[in-house]
């Protein structure tokens, strides 16, 4: 594929007019504002014209299968929402609920230009066969849960990690990845969380973690381990891992200098946060600090949907508004958090910027529409004026998974039937 | 039009699943569960398998021709922005610019489900003229200011605001409504209100303001006047007319009384409110206090696009996550403060819900997409997971103006054209 006078949004995340980007393979080979010289051998040749050319999003947390719960429990706060909703409604789902529900998220991620997910959900083999048949990108977790103190070397969804790392970690040509995790502070013991410290540390892992997402969390946290989560997962040696702590609302000083030290990468889900009231995350004081800041959706029944350009354009203001400071969070900072540094978060050190040599995980949106013009700067359109619905063209790894409303890779109207099915049986299940 | 099974939000905000709803001349004349007996009756039969049915939105606070300065300056508060940026520009705009900017911002609005708009901005014949042209609704006003203490019946806007009244006010069957306006307290001074709110009444016009959007703007009336903005509005006598005032984020409780007392409507523009840093307004206090709460998207440059559905999504969770309070503002709520009372505001009192006799506002939505699936509440999914681009049809007094990309009143390639030369003539004679 090569890319014709197309606007690029290139790896300082500036703007440059009438460029030439060429893919071959797997990977992004040229970039310039002349057309290269043997163009042969990029096959399609795509016309730019009123087109933007940029990174897709990588997505620093989710719980893809969520879908199928998508505006299934409203206006609860997140303790009562997981435990008296969303685990009732999860225990009923089944393998093949999970398949679909994670091919709907996948399709509606790639429609709307992510390329890849830190996604932390049970039923890992049914996700992983969705993320190989739809050539997305992954990095797949259980989101380990211990409340009978169960001995690490059974706790099952530990065992199915593990499973999961030895049969597919790395797989597709490292697009599939398998994480551990631990799911948060409330739902685990210390004993386990001291285990997985080791055995991450073991096999070189990334670890995701759900962390002080909301104040009674870090209250409970407190009551009961004298600490705040975060110097809780210090204190068990969890930190010394690779940590993608999603949340990172309620922190300290001292939590946020711990967090610097350690590299943890802290994602921002700021509408899971709205709409859960659990709070705003204070991301300019984090950047101070010099923490590294990803964005993730949450799983889509605390968002509603997986568009990763709400995010950041909601991440561009919200801060600016709540701290009454307009110059916190600028539109490149917002779009590198969903960038460059997602694909940190997942280790993949050749994604997330239009570079030659990383891999070719593009987007093309549109701008030839009134929502998108005029265009002052393309980077501020794309973080306040687009959409995921703007988004003409996905492409990962080199291959176009979406173009103007076709999937070529997954079967939508089968997911969404599929997945209504489920509904309806799952609710049925329920109200018995 | 009869619409045919078809899901509905109706005047109550319930789903109704399969519905038939007529549209005869401008105006909705059947709603049911079964086929009408005289289906002839109503013309172009459409199928609404897997769409939604709903009220338009109306806009309740806008400068529409700010298209023109889409994304054009960033990270600045609202009175650099204001007096550095926005002024000098809009200083440059021709009356040829305003109407495309206007037509652009328009375009945009039917695109993604806006019916009507109360929109504030100079250049009003050239703006009647593409709401006239495109079908679109709109209470227009000047936001008169009066820097110089030039007396109040030689005051430029007041006199076209009353020129427009004069020549346009109720025109195309009320499609066209011309309102009285002053800008804001800090551009204003207290004998031309005085007099604006004796005009006002004689003219029994609805006066659109900009009301206590800042903190600097209360501390400054506190200074000059020894009160709040809206005691200041008060005692000048412009509360005893039908007030519409913008903003409303620095209220105290008896601002707060005032304005339930003078049965003023306050509208909610969140995401300007974030991103220019004001602040976030207290809607469920507002609420509580009995004040009626519409929802603007102010203009595009402070927002940067038109789209409704984004603000009634950010409205349903801002006050959740900054008020600690999940069950703050419902979805129900936000999308009557983007319907109902939005029409209420431009006192359309036939218009804002779908109603046997109401004014045929009508959007279709389409839920056939990853995004909009599963549905477990059409209410649900509209608020939290569509955009505007969902949209897929729009109508306005029974005529379809928009429909799958296609606009049958407004030549959009034109006005794109017609915008960017604009731009590219006002940052040249800005830079000179």
């Amino acid at each position: 594929m090569l890319f014709k006078n197309i606007d690029l949004i290139d790896e300082h995340l500036q703007d440059l007019k009438d460029m030439y980007v060429g893919v071959e393979g797997d990977t992004i080979t040229y970039i310039g504002n002349q057309m290269p010289a043997d163009t042969a051998r990029y096959g399609r040749v795509y016309d730019g014209k009123n087109k933007i050319l940029m990174s897709g999003f990588y997505n620093a947390h989710g719980h893809t299968p969520m879908t199928l719960l998508r505006g299934y429990a409203e206006n609860h706060n997140l303790q009562d929402w997981l435990y008296h909703y969303i685990f009732p409604f999860e225990a009923k789902i089944t393998d093949a609920d999970c398949y679909w529900g994670c091919m709907l998220g996948i399709a509606e991620m790639m429609a709307s230009g992510t390329v890849s997910v830190s996604d932390m959900y049970g039923h890992m083999q049914a996700s992983i066969k969705a993320y190989i048949e739809s050539g997305f990108k992954v990095n797949l977790c259980n989101g380990l849960m211990d409340f009978d103190e169960t001995p690490f070397s059974q706790n099952r969804n530990h065992l199915e990690e593990c499973n999961c790392f030895k049969l597919y970690h790395g797989a597709e040509n490292g697009r599939i990845k398998i994480d551990k995790s631990c799911h948060s502070v409330y739902t685990s013991n210390r004993k386990t969380v001291e285990e997985l410290a080791i055995y991450a540390k073991q096999t070189d892992s990334i670890v995701q973690i759900h962390l002080s997402e909301t104040q009674t969390e870090v209250q409970e946290c407190l009551e009961k381990y004298g600490v705040t989560p975060v110097q809780y997962f210090q204190d068990t040696g969890l930190l010394d891992n690779f940590v993608v702590a999603a949340h990172c609302v309620w922190l300290n000083d001292q939590d946020m200098d711990i967090l610097a030290k350690n590299n943890v990468v802290a994602v921002h889900n700021c509408m899971s946060n709205l709409k859960l009231a659990s709070g705003v995350a204070d991301i300019p004081k984090m950047q101070e600090k010099g923490i590294r800041i990803a964005i993730g959706t949450d799983g889509c029944s605390s968002n509603n949907n997986l568009d990763m350009f709400e995010e950041i354009k909601l991440c561009a203001v919200l801060n600016k508004g709540v701290r009454l400071d307009p110059s916190a969070i600028t539109t490149k900072d917002a779009l590198a958090f969903a960038t460059q540094n997602g694909a940190f978060a997942q280790r993949r050190y050749d994604c997330g910027s239009v570079k030659v040599g990383n891999k070719a995980d593009l987007i093309v949106i549109d701008a030839d529409c009134p929502s998108m013009q005029p265009v002052y700067s393309a980077v501020n359109n794309v973080v306040y004026a687009a959409n995921g619905k703007n988004v003409e063209m996905t492409m990962i790894d080199g291959k176009i998974v979406y173009e103007k409303g076709r999937f070529f890779t997954i079967d939508v109207e089968r997911a969404i039937y599929e997945v209504n099915q489920a509904k309806r049986r799952i609710l049925g299940e329920l109200q018995k």
